[in-house]
């Protein structure tokens, strides 16, 4: 009641995730992840609101703008947003392993699939209102984070494969040259 | 019952739009859109499953993969999908008023918005899986049809928006063209 757990909330998001592997996200209730972490609900429920919230707390919007807004004034739009991603990166990083099977149960739930897709258009809306505030103009700054975006889901793919993985702020940096080199200007043919 | 009414679907589609302006998507009723359609609820489940498919039925996820895999095997990626993006385009030119109206309904609504989120998504990984199917890496099939989405979603914005709009087709391919700008190859600074 109130007092104070080590780790209560890491905890908890083992205990989550490792029930949702073993037996669905549907079929997992709050009072059997608590169970599991030998913590109550409600120590539960001060830390998240549903069982859903255990998969989408990591305030990444927030990061983002806050990294788009720190970087110089004269630094291009798609720079911006390639320091932005490198420093939710680093939040990855340390959690590589919670990150893969995050995946893998968001993999096996459609509803769960949906919201991934709503949290990644929101973290392109933010970097896009970030950069607006820039001064960026309203067609770029949309198109680089939608970009943006994109690198991130592809180079996300290729550091959780991965068997050995490099960092993941160079492999989304890899993508976002790979897409440069996609996406030449049109050919007089 | 069953007999011949012209142009049904198109009557249901405009009188499900006006009302789902007019009172919002949710307070709507088949019924009601059948009744100004001056239809049957009948003639309408002949044609939609329910409400909300009036506005996601358009089959753009077959034109896109079509349209990929019938462009040159030399085609690059990137002039494979813009070529897909144009024959989708196609489509919206010769409906501008009804995909005008689609997105002030799916704007007014979460659940709607979400929809479509789910729906681009689709279409981005029905891009992919046609580039694959002719041989494309795969990161760069995943990095070239979310890059291909991205241009499509701003184009189409620009295009509902403009007073006097230039083609569809040529804004989404300026759209491409501005983002081989924005995503140049990382500078050795």
């Amino acid at each position: 009641m109130g007092r104070w757990e080590p780790n209560a909330r890491g905890r908890l998001e083992q205990s989550a995730l490792e029930l949702y592997l073993e037996r669905g996200f549907e079929q997992t209730t709050v009072a059997e992840i608590a169970r599991r972490a030998g913590l109550t609900e409600r120590t539960f429920f001060r830390h998240f609101t549903d069982k859903r919230e255990v998969l989408f707390s990591a305030p990444l919007r927030e990061h983002l703008a806050t990294a788009i807004a720190a970087t110089p004034a004269a630094t291009a739009p798609i720079d911006a947003v390639a320091a932005a991603l490198a420093a939710i990166a680093v939040l990855f990083e340390e959690r590589r392993e919670f990150a893969r099977q995050r995946r893998a149960v968001i993999i096996a739930n459609t509803g769960l699939q949906e919201r991934e897709l709503i949290k990644m258009a929101s973290l392109a809306a933010a970097m896009a209102d970030a950069l607006r505030e820039r001064g960026v103009g309203d067609t770029t700054a949309s198109l680089t984070a939608e970009v943006g975006i994109a690198a991130f889901k592809v180079a996300f793919e290729r550091w959780i494969d991965a068997a050995d993985p490099e960092s993941f702020a160079q492999i989304i940096r890899e993508s976002l040259d790979e897409l440069a080199v996609i996406v030449r200007p049109a050919q007089d043919s």
